[in-house]
């Protein structure tokens, strides 16, 4: 199993006061905490595009990528020998499962015949693989943005043909998906928007994306596929304006268009960000809709407008991100998925390790540290705390619909002002927090 | 009527060419466009909060503003007599409509019946000086975010009373808005949201804020209160996090909770900017949704994180914002509403008029390009161009959900490849947006 | 010295397994780290205009602190009770340092005259403060920023009148803090900008900035004040952009005007982020020119645009501000001033403390980090062996100013390509550093 | 002269009421504006690297211009074909002036010697299509951020090599420069910067940076190359901070080593944005400093993170800078500099004309705007008078540095308070400007 990454060992865990990089300092797979062990928690997820598609270029510089089992061709060979190395690196790192785009993992052909005859090729080998290692596949999708037919957007172009394509690649995707096992389907809308309102019937694009989503939910009932249809929040980037700006804007569409009961969101941190708004915020947003499905784990720079995609290492950010997850009760298809790339600099075959390592570690720190601050449980008897008032007759009445603005009146009138507050603590609670770092 | 500003003639349209700083050079309010005069069409509104209260401090110095009818004094007289000086100044900016919190008009008591008389008293004034100058209110709205009592927010606030004393001055606020005739009521949460999710239970508080929207659609019926309801987004400031963050937010939560038919979205361009979008962009999202209302007229600095409520007077800005109201039929209740303020140095009553004076006008410019480009027609033209395919029958079958992804991939996999794409042209249309500016 | 703070014990160090939210977890200040006890390193200051004269008010709401000591009026006997209240909390806190602007301890008078006396007033409590408790002065400063009289500027203004005015009030404040033995003198200019370019002409501006600098450094000789000279960066906020906006900015000027050997620069996080910059990068700046002198310890809130203040809690930003600190060799006459401020919901007196205890076990707990991770070597190790191609006969020549283009060439048109490039490594590293966290 | 864009006749001016989008209707190039032509004014240049070298890809997306000329071969031939197509281009569009890079322009070889003759062979295209047309070389510049050998930096790279790859590349792009008559020479430190202050020794990158720059110096005077050295501020992307972040950065850097009689700033809109300033801004500040060299035109998104060099239309911008550029004299070696591009979406070669034709026609309005502005007198007058009190006996000894601290408080104390403020009337004179808009 070593013909890809020779010189690296199976990650083991050395904890906390091993010095050796390419050990896991926290993450220790069989650990439990509460009711499950790490993995079973954590679910960690090695994305196939960042990891092993990404040539590490950007707008201003070529790909500095070394990657030895790559010979640069376009061909189903060398895809193949890719998709073993990315088995062998999910082995050796412990990583439970993997996510894939199907432009990622097989050369696009001449005609949509031909690529998705390159994709079957392909996941022939995933489903060897899948055997051998027991990875399975977290969720399936389609690239619906590189290609420059999509330069408008798939199920959004003015172009008839383009969202024709989409669904064509789509329905191939899911089948390839429901065939491997996957937990579940993402779309991520990157082309989904607009460059300018000038050239856009930005209702009538909403009503096509729409309907692009009924007939996926059409057809994964036809084929009996029960995995998780998720929807992927991101503001920008491509685009000036990407529809599914964030969770909220997702919600308001799924309702919109009686979408709601068949999608889940998988939520990105860097996304989050580029929206102006904390990952804890969205995951609440989406826990409170009964819509957090999965999340996409990495961070962005907030000093930097675009999408980074770094790898997580702020236990702070781990933390929030469980303190909300466990709070939910925890996954069930979804998992940590790391939409995370090395930076260009970073251009060697280790460092997919090291990078892969410090984003688990991390996480692992961060479930920690979260079932440690609940099972203390100062800080939720300090919010429970806080709404007390609402517990009083006059609350359940409010809360339940029965009261009116005359009955307030009348009960606030006669004391002429409203009880006092109580202080909202925050540096307290941040400290608190600390206390578990 | 020369008490307040008597070096101040009436405002008169004196033309392109003027070079009087105190003569409208675009808006010239009996001037017909379409079908409709300027006056009709644009529906200008002051604001008394930033034109008449705002002392024009900020977090780093005192207020500067030099107001002679402003005796100081916290009482009803010196509210009284600000309230003459807003209507003369109304008058001589020829300013149809004013909109105002209950708290910017008169002095807050030491007990809420008193604070309500103290309202009741300057309403008098406003009833006489609308009926002497036919200026009407465009929307009352009450102040839930000042007083110290709403720090945790009025709504959303842990403290029951807060919720409830919330509630009392709605109800009195919404009284005094039906009494002066007024054309709707606003809410703009400007503290229902958090600082910190720490102590946050965010779903309860979205429970409340949508009980005390219910409370006040039915007080509505009640008393039989026909104008038009309007909720505010922004995304934040002063909290941390507001939850009416922008559009989409505002009808997620309108859709969850029902409130939907009951309410319309008014718009400010300072807070579309603070959330990562255009005016334009907020403008289409609402108009898509049936539910734009009014707009709250100003602008921010792309470079500022905070708002700055400046007065508009970019032409590019105008127009895109009458692009849209133009498209959706124009304003029912809602207006063109100057939720502006000078700049503090700024601080002399003259500089109201220069700033007034300067965002009618950009708005009428704005009217005038927009109407012109939608009559020339090249832009319409080209955007339904754009979407021609979609004109098929097999576009058709998609719009009308009859489709099927198999069916998707029957028409497209014989072809291999979609039809071309055209170009966005993008820089073209830019281009002849300049042609009429 | 019970009197203000009657339920507040002395803050003492419990350790890090304490939960005593009124105990240091963290900060042990005789604990000896490296050649310096905690004390010593750190510095730790107390700013008199956040903790003991704002109000809590935001542009959208009142005040909300509770501060029992302080009877609301404009008199000199409530500033002196103020200023033992002040030093009753330095000593329980058991912070080593203060510092204060003139306003923020004295009221100001009618006439200047009368605001030196009402200062003078002050000072001989905090003389008498001093002498009991040991506290020190940091730094003092003159607020030239939240009277009307500078809304333009005080020594950029227009006006004559301002620039004369600041320039006694300087005096005076300098005058003041050389009596109190204070260990700096610091520049902010938080007027020192503009609102448009429209009507500013930058050039005289700065020319006359730079001339009332040159004035004070006069004095300073004058007087024989040897304490340090600070000037501090901002990039905007109140003025839509201020002149000293960041390090680049001030050196920049420092050097264009003789200025930079009289000053070193007071370096806050939240201001660095303001200006797009890492806290880390300003410090490198200033360190690299030789110029840093003290830090304002707070941290800003990435997704929000202006000055939040808040009280650093992030063991990354310590972490990443000792590393700079120690590496410079420690803080002469600098120290670490917490310009941080409770947030407004947090407005009991206890809240003062939270903010602080958790402020400075998170700068112990970076001292300690950075210390350890110095002590380690292979952070700097790395930083080191990454340059080795710097230390040959070429590296030499080129960095001694000896090479010629036409020699580079001569050298590298034979080789054809450049030796290979090495990983940077970013994962690793910062994995490194979570090991120590 | 019809070979490469035979359906686009000469762009001729129509005027204002030409609805011809492929012709002028404010740029009308022989008009004479005070005392010169819109041509000798506006010193147009069309950047090679944007118009002819990019295939408009992004981070999500493979490129979709459409270039009939480009066989997209890495050949010389097809370079040199290229060369022929942008000379038909300048000449159709009537620019007088072109910029390159050295990659641009012709292929990389295997070598570096290799690449030079590359060179070698479209240069001699060049110099015929240069005296053909009459069409002159702006600037020109070496690509030292692309190749993966810059990825840590060129003159800031750690790796001696790649200093020394960068040194003669330079020196080669140098040669070909002056051989060209070409009136400048830009440096644009793309990867001058870092990505993690963890692996970098900042100090020690910027004395090589500074290095490098002598060594062009010393080069130049060598070969008696007398065009301007440009030094191009951009504060991030691709890297997370470039050292040339501002023109404030750039000017003290400058300044610190030596260098600033040797270079003058070249500066871009939308890096000015990116760094969080108004061009306008940074026009002042380079203009203050006697440092202003040219101009790249472009315009940024405010709400986007990234560098996206649309093409200027926004007629506030140009009169932006042409204010300030007729304010310093106007240009000398330097010129509006188009480095803008096209969108992904506009991906015919027509687009390329529309662009450009908007943004000259942009710039002409902004400089018949700005000359009206001047002419007219009453800004200027309002600035002059705002500073009026510093023409004043007291004025004149604080300016020639010949007052002191206690001879402005013997002016000031008597007097008790300053004289009275006037307003800073920024809405007025932005409504001014809107006069002539």
């Amino acid at each position: 199993m070593s013909e890809f990454f020779p010189e690296v060992p199976k990650i083991v865990y050395g904890g906390p006061t091993s010095r050796n990089p390419l050990e896991f300092k926290h993450y220790n797979p069989d650990e439990v905490i509460g009711d499950k062990t790490l993995k079973e928690h954590l679910r960690f997820s090695v994305v196939y595009w960042h990891t092993f598609s990404n040539p590490l270029s950007d707008p201003f510089g070529a790909g500095t990528a070394v990657r030895p089992w790559d010979d640069g061709s376009n061909s189903v060979p060398n895809a193949q020998r890719k998709a073993r190395a990315a088995f062998e690196f999910f082995e050796k790192l412990g990583a439970p499962f993997y996510a894939f785009h199907d432009r990622d993992v097989a050369p696009e052909g001449k005609t949509l015949r031909e690529s998705h005859a390159n994709l079957d090729e392909v996941v022939k080998v995933f489903k060897d693989e899948q055997a051998r290692t027991g990875v399975k596949l977290l969720w399936g999708t389609a690239n619906l943005f590189s290609n420059p037919r999509y330069m408008h957007g798939a199920a959004t172009s003015p172009n008839l043909d383009a969202f024709a394509y989409a669904g064509a690649q789509v329905k191939k995707a899911m089948e390839v998906t429901h065939d491997l096992g996957g937990g579940g389907y993402t779309f991520w809308g990157g082309r989904e928007g607009y460059s300018t309102l000038l050239n856009t019937d930005m209702k009538r694009e909403l009503d096509h994306l729409a309907r692009f989503l009924h007939l996926a939910v059409d057809y994964k009932k036809q084929i009996g596929f029960t995995g998780t249809f998720y929807i992927e929040p991101k503001p920008k980037e491509p685009t000036k304006h990407q529809y599914d700006s964030d969770t909220a804007a997702c919600l308001n569409f799924l309702r919109t268009y009686d979408l709601l009961p068949h999608f889940k969101l998988n939520l990105e941190s860097n996304h989050a960000t580029l929206a102006g708004h904390e990952m804890m915020h969205e995951l609440e947003a989406a826990i409170g809709a009964g819509a957090l499905g999965s999340i996409d784990a990495n961070t962005g720079d907030p000093l930097l407008g675009w999408d980074t995609d770094q790898f997580p290492t702020s236990i702070y950010l781990t933390t929030q991100c469980m303190l909300c997850i466990l709070g939910m009760g925890g996954f069930t298809t979804g998992g940590v998925n790391f939409d995370a790339k090395v930076r260009r600099e970073s251009f060697e075959p280790i460092d997919l390790f090291h990078a892969h390592i410090g984003g688990m570690d991390a996480f692992a720190r961060g479930l920690k540290v979260a079932h440690a601050i609940i099972a203390d449980g100062r800080l939720s008897s300090f919010v429970t705390e806080r709404y007390r008032s609402w517990d009083s007759e006059l609350g359940r009445r409010i809360e339940s619909g029965n009261a009116t603005l005359t009955e307030l009146e009348a009960y606030i009138l006669p004391k002429g002002e409203a009880n006092k507050n109580a202080s909202g603590r925050q540096e307290m609670l941040e400290n608190l927090i600390n206390e578990f770092i």
